[in-house]
């Protein structure tokens, strides 16, 4: 492996890091993928390089990642450890937003990070960090090529009723949209769909990401038409720590009659509700399962309402439905969820098959159900790397060309 | 009709005032129904006295409704003038918000009263309206028995998993739910499917009330278990000015990064947002319409995919669906919206009939339709007035039975 090409990826949340080494033959294949966690608190860090070799995990004092810059650091020493003779030739980057113009991924030119800065003030919480990602990894590996893949980009074929909301035009206008987010992991499973489920891919499908984030996607040949997040990742499905979707009168109670500030509300919508402010007790449905208790198992059938009732919205918006795929932490884990969720849904065509379910089949459905449920483990790290190396590609064939290109 | 007992009913709007006067036999029967609109404006008076009476209609001086008090006294001069050997035993009130405990119609005490000033800062906007009517009709008619219906009372039957948000647990304690209204109004369809279609009534129905304000009631059994308004009148369809469902996050957005003030957002969410805000023409969907141009005609398809969307999230809610039914002013009146909404839902069971929907029929579903589709016109100040009734005729027997039940 002597001074092979290869692509890293980054995606950077609030207080995590995720990061993934992939060759660049053919098709990208992982070499390694990795998360720093709980960064600038109680940093750990987690890695694993392929089959057969034994996954890593251990704490990081708080100095291997004290803010984002060092905990790339802490990631790229881990990385030349194992592959000393790895050139980094791209950098591919999860940016949370890319506006409503950017429907694919983008190479990183100084034009481009200007307009990404612009978009910051419509994920003030995500953005930021995207960005810094981006900074540091230039720093870190200035002759690479650097391109961002946004989770907005996917949703870019919304026709205009699901890109709106009903407020004045000018506001549509300076980009208050239904963006949707969540982009790179709907990609993944589209293509996934493309690969071993054509007549599927083709049809209407609605694919519910449910993670620590959480939201849903209806596509029909593959494109996205509807989503359940909005103009902000706090839309839609009850999350984590977030809300899901709220009656916004419920915003100017709070500030006008309670006297909470604007900030207060904000925090309390993304960092104290959802699943912790139902339950009391904990964001992760793990924990909520495990617990059984009554706050925990009625955060658990909010949770589980909620996407039945979204299912059905989007069925609309589909014309019906020929399949529902499940994907993230909980959709890939929570054999209870799934179950839970398609219960008593024949009317929209689905029919669990349970022993099916339990096992973690892909295909979860029984075999006369009218509409297929599916379990498609998610990877939103390849479609970045994937996005590197075509662009990466591009580059090349484009240099190749270039006098010719130039003369014609 | 010497010394005839009546009922009066009184709905006041943010600038507006219904009033209706029922004879209170056996059954109540409408006497008289008008409306003081564009209060404090330029105001106007309508009213009809029955079939065969010719309605009357003509501007107001300023004076005569200059604010509720001065309308009121106009409505019932115009009142006494036409049926001068009333007497109003009871007034009903229609009142926006009851609250989380009160599911039915309760006589005006000062407890009730005081209570009801409790919930003002739930509707601000119009529980100070109502409360203000309900002073002056007792200042009116201060031996009449006074008796506020609720629009959120129909409600009070949803499961907690559509009664709660995703907020921490004392949040609801304090009374942040999702209460929903137009209950008056889903409170008569139920009866007349009850009366006229008992196994339809029996089953899985959707209404969808669309008129200047909208929303959408799920019931199971004639019971409301789901509603498209959640915490305010603002959530779920658009309406005339109302944006309807939104991101909290673009409040968020609007006051943290655009510098407007929490008035300024509700201002635009309540007031120039919905029909009008997509069209930049009006909030009356029968301008939409006739205008033909694109904006207005994009308003429409908004106004329709939302309704499509909350079909099919209040489907699921409810396990399929036996009947929808149009109601209010635009889905009693609006041909157009009705096929819209209705095409290409045969996955959803609807297969509307073009000829019976341009006729205006009442079943407007093809006679092979799975789920029947009707147009109920509503009729609010009916279920008022039996209310009033029923709590009149609650106090004779007890005032009757007094002594007998004291002695039990």
């Amino acid at each position: 492996m002597t001074n092979t090409p290869v692509a890293l990826t980054l995606n950077a949340g609030s207080s995590s890091l995720k990061f993934g080494l992939f060759s660049i033959g053919a098709t990208p294949v992982a070499m390694a993928v990795g998360l720093v966690d709980s960064i600038g608190r109680t940093p750990t860090l987690k890695a694993s390089f392929g089959a057969g070799m034994p996954p890593l995990g251990r704490d990081l004092t708080p100095a291997e990642a004290s803010d984002h810059k060092s905990a790339l650091a802490t990631a790229l020493a881990l990385l030349r450890q194992h592959f000393p003779e790895a050139q980094v030739a791209v950098v591919g980057h999860r940016v949370v937003h890319g506006g409503p113009s950017y429907d694919g991924p983008m190479r990183l030119t100084p034009q481009v990070m200007a307009e990404l800065r612009r978009l910051s003030p419509f994920a003030p919480i995500h953005q930021p960090h995207n960005l810094a990602g981006i900074d540091a990894a230039v720093a870190a590996f200035p002759d690479a090529v650097q391109v961002a893949c946004f989770d907005t980009a996917f949703h870019r074929s919304h026709p205009w009723v699901n890109d709106t909301f009903a407020l004045p035009r000018d506001y549509y206008d300076k980009g208050v949209r239904r963006y949707g987010f969540h982009g790179l992991s709907y990609d993944y499973i589209s293509g996934e769909l493309n690969r071993t489920a054509p007549l599927i891919h083709a049809g209407r499908v609605i694919v519910a990401h449910l993670g620590n984030g959480a939201s849903m996607c209806a596509m029909l040949g593959g494109r996205s038409v509807a989503s359940t997040m909005g103009f902000t990742a706090l839309d839609g499905l009850p999350m984590g720590t977030r809300t899901g979707q709220i009656d916004p009168g419920v915003i100017f109670y709070l500030v006008q009659q309670e006297g909470m500030t604007i900030d207060e509300v904000r925090d309390l919508f993304y960092t104290r509700s959802g699943l912790l402010g139902l339950s009391g007790l904990s964001n992760d449905m793990r924990a909520l399962e495990a617990a059984g208790s009554t706050q925990a198992n009625e955060a658990i059938d909010y949770f589980v309402f909620r996407i039945r009732r979204e299912l059905g919205g989007l069925a609309a918006a589909l014309g019906g439905l020929d399949a529902l795929v499940f994907c993230g932490g909980i959709g890939e884990n929570s054999r209870l969820i799934r179950e839970r969720v398609c219960e008593g849904m024949g009317w929209i065509g689905l029919d669990l098959d349970r022993a099916r379910n339990a096992a973690g089949d892909t295909v979860i459905s029984t075999d006369m159900s009218r509409a297929r449920v599916m379990v498609i483990p998610t990877n939103e790290e390849l479609v970045i790397a994937r996005a590197a190396k075509k662009v990466v590609d591009a580059d090349s064939a484009c240099a190749a060309g270039r006098p010719n290109v130039r003369n014609t």
